[in-house]
């Protein structure tokens, strides 16, 4: 018996499309000679809809190329995740679908509402556990959140199901892959000889990004087996028709794209055995998925033409090798804008990594602007000393100016902030923080770093200088980012506990980090929250990134 | 017997200063004789505290300051609003404190997770009903949802209580006054004899406003008596100590602020029957409720020096005017930013309304700066026309000069949009968007007008031609916004049905509106998320504001 995983990218709201996407992807099952087609959650929609959800027209569209797609494929089997609204309530639902029309349909029980999640702003529990058989054998369905809850599973495990479908819209972070596959194979094995087939969502949505890595649990897990049948790839498209029957998961994978960046040789298993997991290869597989928020992004929102300003430094090194492999290099252009603070070595490497990279290169001196900022401002300035207002000008000039390309060449800016620097504030609003998308705004500075090792194994394309100065935003003479902030490791280190290990100054203190410098940076992260409500989105890659996951007001007054 | 009202204006996460307020609110009640004090909703934590209530430490420290208050005000019983941890589990809860000690804690059991609200992402819902027995009477206690939700109020009516005390905060909105008062008297009617007493937080915080307005009902309500027994102003500070036993409703009230606008007398029950409510008068309390607003995002973030461009625009104007009224005027700039666009008749009313309100007036003209970035840019737009580039350029030179200000005087920008320009993006992002607080951003254009005329009533503030003549952001050749955006009422129509009435265009076109001009402005507003993303936060006054309370994907390929 074969099924077949649609491990598929939508656009959120761009029914028409999702639509011809789930075809193309029944057509192959049908090919392929599968029976059951199985989507990811929501996948008629994407994932999350939002108040999108709120819209009754568009609830009705979802059901309409819900039914449309039963029509058109009478004599395969395809679940489908769609919002349903029954009785003026609104479900997250999974409607089996055959013989065309609607055979089953299943509601979302356990609905997650914390994280980045809002499923309880617009959905109902549903309450009823769905099977469906085929070919003797019993299917029941779950969406995402139910497998990690005591009671669905086990429910339908009461009713001798032989699998358990879960579609999933379950988002990437760096360390949960292995977690993901592990933590559900310790709940399947517990419910005796059942396989569970779990289908993920692929792609970026704003300041999400879903990796797939759609699995099926092996027939017999026990703690001395944690193989699992069948794997698939973490971001990419495609789809994988699996012969359930056969002992090896015998699969015949189709997929529409492939590791924008592609450097060790990876079996489909690599990345789930813990042994095999080492360092380099999640850095690897960050750096493919940060590639795919951005092209999603932009191709998503139809933006044609890319610009980036370089400084010379790792950051926005990064973020144009991140562009190189999202977009065409045709569409890109990187800026150089140098004042008297650049080096001389800042300038060679930005253009000795725009050459590598293949990229237009533009070089517009501030200094001009900047002096006749200074000049309008002169009367009211006199006598003033030189501050944070000269440094923050220059970052602002920069801003305008590729505010001014993007909108005269019909572009977007990318912002090129890491997520230390969005923490603790270090950062211009209206300067540096301009763009449309901030691709490493969840990205730690140390782990940017590791990044750009990645980038370089095999060659060298970001110039080795970019990596091994100190870095600096040369906004004023010999200045570095040390003479303001600790060094990275300390910061990202009170960052990781602080933000996403929610402990107090007090706890990361008793860990060993300076109390002056713990209290310092605290005190940096509460008082920047209105600078990160301005900056703009970018994906979510830790266990806590700001945003949507952390929502804290900008007006508090508490002293953590 | 004597109850206390404290209708007060805490601050989010400044455990001390809230504690230092109820301490003074117990104590104005114990002198006015009173027997029981009710704080709002959270009153010891501020509301909405958002993700500090995921902080261990935080619910800690706000269980010490309750304690405080029971061990200093033993005589006196005290419903204070707070969070509290039970078995792991969260709750929004009131708890009367008498005799040094906690007597009884009610958890809320209806929880809003909808517009603004996310409290399923905090709390879980209380099963239990509280009543406590004063003086031969039965009081019950709920909390704010639970008085609009068929449950919580019948339970406590079951029980024959002879009072009901709601705690809460209640955002404000412009037309929600009247309607909460009436549509709680119409519920509470049907419960037979039972009185409620109404309590609800007054001040701004972040996107959100609380006004007040707490009330008794009468002890005979039905369809021909709708009077209520008691209520207090909008947006005012105060302690009221009122009666119960008296048919009067007699009352000792004390205010600490006043109407910074002050314009018609009222009396205190004006603004609750319908016959009187004017629409003037609704206008009246939205500007008092626009200057508590920005007042408390000035006070509450310690900002000291206040930054505006003027423009001799109308937005400028009443911006400039409600921080007249909100902040000491030797701390407020505004800064006249002329162009060669710019009018003879926008320079000389800009200078006007700032003499006019007391505030330091400056000009700086951008020209030099203009032809600067022109020349920067001259290579590599060589032959192409100006178009919205140059617009923006002007816009964006504006914000880096403010921002300048700001940065040397140690101040912080207001930012002048109305809703319905950032409704449909007819704002530079980076230029005219910049700004910490955004106190139009949901008041549309329309009713600016009114706002300013309101301002006018008495005596010419804002010179005449700025109201009179058409808006323009002057940032081309006679420019006026209609060349590119429908008329305002059109416009403002259209956005009121979109966007707070939940339309479909169809059913907007159907009301009588150029379906070309409802398509036009509802891909404008779908298209310009992402402006809205990056913009300063501005305080909600109608009933869906853009923010939190409309949560809309900037990738979306939905066509509505």
């Amino acid at each position: 018996m074969k099924i077949s995983l649609a491990q598929i990218n939508p656009t959120v709201g761009d029914l028409n499309y999702n639509y011809k996407l789930i075809v193309k992807h029944a057509n192959i099952a049908e090919k392929n000679g599968a029976e059951i087609l199985i989507t990811p959650e929501l996948s008629i929609c994407g994932y999350p809809p939002e108040d999108l959800l709120l819209n009754d027209e568009f609830i009705e569209s979802c059901k309409y190329f819900l039914n449309k797609i039963a029509v058109k494929f009478p004599n395969l089997k395809i679940i489908i995740g769609h919002p349903r609204k029954h009785k003026n309530l609104l479900f997250n639902s999974a409607s089996l679908l055959f013989k065309g029309k609607i055979q089953k349909t299943y509601d979302k029980k356990i609905l997650p509402n914390y994280g980045v999640f809002d499923e309880k702003r617009y959905f109902n529990s549903g309450q009823k556990s769905v099977i469906f058989n085929h070919k003797n054998k019993k299917f029941g369905i779950l969406i995402c959140e139910d497998i990690w809850t005591h009671g669905p599973a086990e429910d339908l495990s009461q009713n001798n199901v032989d699998y358990i479908i879960c579609i999933n819209a379950s988002p990437y972070e760096i360390n949960k892959a292995s977690k993901r596959v592990h933590e559900i194979q310790k709940r399947i094995s517990r419910l005796g000889a059942i396989q569970l087939i779990y289908v993920n969502l692929v792609g970026g949505q704003d300041e999400l990004l879903f990796d797939g890595l759609s699995f099926i649990t092996h027939p017999n897990i026990d703690d001395s087996n944690r193989n699992v049948y069948f794997s698939s790839k973490q971001f990419l498209t495609l789809n994988a028709t699996v012969d359930l029957s056969s002992n090896l998961g015998e699969s015949v994978i189709e997929k529409y794209d492939k590791f924008p960046f592609h450097r060790i040789p990876s079996s489909s298993h690599l990345h789930l055995a813990d042994d095999s997991i080492t360092k380099q290869c999640l850095i690897y597989n960050l750096l493919n998925g940060l590639i795919l928020a951005m092209k999603d992004y932009v191709k998503k929102n139809s933006i044609k033409n890319i610009f980036i300003g370089l400084s010379g430094g790792i950051d926005s090194a990064i973020v144009l090798f991140i562009a190189s492999k999202a977009i065409k290099k045709e569409n890109i252009t990187a800026v150089m804008m140098p004042s008297v603070f650049t080096s001389k070595s800042s300038l060679e490497d930005a253009k000795s990594l725009a050459k590598n990279l293949g990229v237009t290169y533009k070089v517009t001196n501030i200094e001009p602007l900047m002096k006749s900022f200074k000049k309008s401002l002169a009367k009211d300035f006199k006598g003033l000393e030189n501050d944070i207002t000269e440094e923050n000008l220059q970052a602002r000039i920069r801003g305008v100016l590729l505010m001014a390309y993007a909108n005269k060449f019909n572009g977007m800016v990318l912002a090129t902030g890491n997520k230390s620097e969005i923490a603790v504030g270090y950062s211009t609003v209206y300067g540096d923080m301009v763009g449309g998308f901030s691709v490493l705004k969840d990205v730690p500075k140390t782990l940017v770093y590791k990044i750009a090792n990645e980038i370089n194994y095999d060659q060298i394309i970001i110039p080795n200088r970019i990596i091994t100065r100190p870095p600096s935003a040369e906004l004023s003479e010999n200045q570095t980012d040390q003479d303001n902030l600790p060094n990275y490791d300390v910061l990202d280190g009170i960052i990781d506990l602080y933000i996403e290990k929610n402990y107090s100054s007090a706890m990361i203190i008793k860990k060993g980090f300076s109390a002056q410098v713990v209290k310092k940076v605290v005190k940096l992260i509460e008082s920047n929250e209105f600078k990160r409500r301005q900056s703009a989105p970018g994906p979510k890659v830790t266990y806590k990134a700001f945003g949507k996951d952390r929502r804290y007001p900008i007006t508090s007054n508490y002293k953590p």
